[in-house]
């Protein structure tokens, strides 16, 4: 199997993690990786938010349930929908997605484990109001991102077949 | 650099292909990349339909000004939104937007081409005629992929500077 469809079948979300630091190389490679997602019309619609510092992680735990993955983590990135830059929501939210997915798979290839948070979205404009953001940027999405301190959970995914038709709607192969 | 990163940082799109199928195992490898994508809740709000058929080709490119590159490419994989397995509009093409990516990398790992067809969104429910989809699937973008006709074009990106703030934002490191 070729090493990134590797990567992308066999990461799993990590939601505990070790007090070693994120390297600063490795912060720099995992947004290089979100900068380089497509998006439409290249208008790259993101901006990131870089946290290390322990009191602002204690306030962003308050925001959602999953507080204790983000005082658990060593780094977390914050990804915002910048909507000054933006041309079309549903294309430009994909391209959201597309950049973090980029970093989640970098961070497996840095051996580092990552998860997705999501439900802190909730409490978007507190979380605006912690990292002073304007209004015009939109919480899309927090990355806490550490050296495992667990195994991924198994998961599971829908059959293929259950997905995907061939040629036309409702067609199986 | 792992392999990953480097797949990531070095794809380019791809608009112009050679006639030689893509076989099936390769599509079923694409199709799994975009399955194990992550989702909230993880509630997997995609559908893809495959299209290798001409005829359909023909009539997809009369949706699009990028009607050549449809014609142009041996396959494509329309990407639907079903909003029946809707819980959450943003993070559900957000979700999306990570199954495209993973399928566009997998495309770079099996040597081939692919592009993401945006402006397509344009005429989605043309698509859904064609397709002969119910209303309740949203049509989100559709990949071109084939073996390579070109080299990928230069591409550029926002300095890491412009889009990185640090503990909060407006500030650099």
């Amino acid at each position: 199997m070729p090493d990134t469809i590797d990567t992308i079948l066999s990461r799993r979300s990590i939601r505990k993690f070790t007090d070693y630091p994120v390297d600063d190389q490795s912060i720099r490679t995992i947004l290089e990786t979100g900068r380089w997602a497509p998006s439409g019309l290249n208008n790259q619609p993101w901006k990131f938010i870089v946290i290390k510092d322990r009191s602002t992680m204690e306030e962003l735990a308050t925001c959602t349930h999953y507080g204790d993955i983000i005082k658990s983590s060593p780094l977390l990135i914050a990804v915002y929908l910048d909507t000054t830059t933006m041309y079309n929501r549903t294309k430009d939210i994909q391209a959201i997605g597309a950049s973090v997915q980029n970093m989640l798979l970098a961070c497996c290839d840095l051996g580092l484990g990552a998860v997705w948070l999501g439900e802190i979205l909730n409490n978007g404009n507190k979380v605006n109001l912690i990292l002073n953001c304007p209004d015009t940027l939109e919480l899309m999405a927090v990355l806490a991102i550490g050296r495992p301190a667990e195994n991924g959970r198994q998961s599971t995914r829908k059959n293929l077949e259950e997905i995907t038709y061939y040629e036309s709607y409702g067609k199986q192969a």
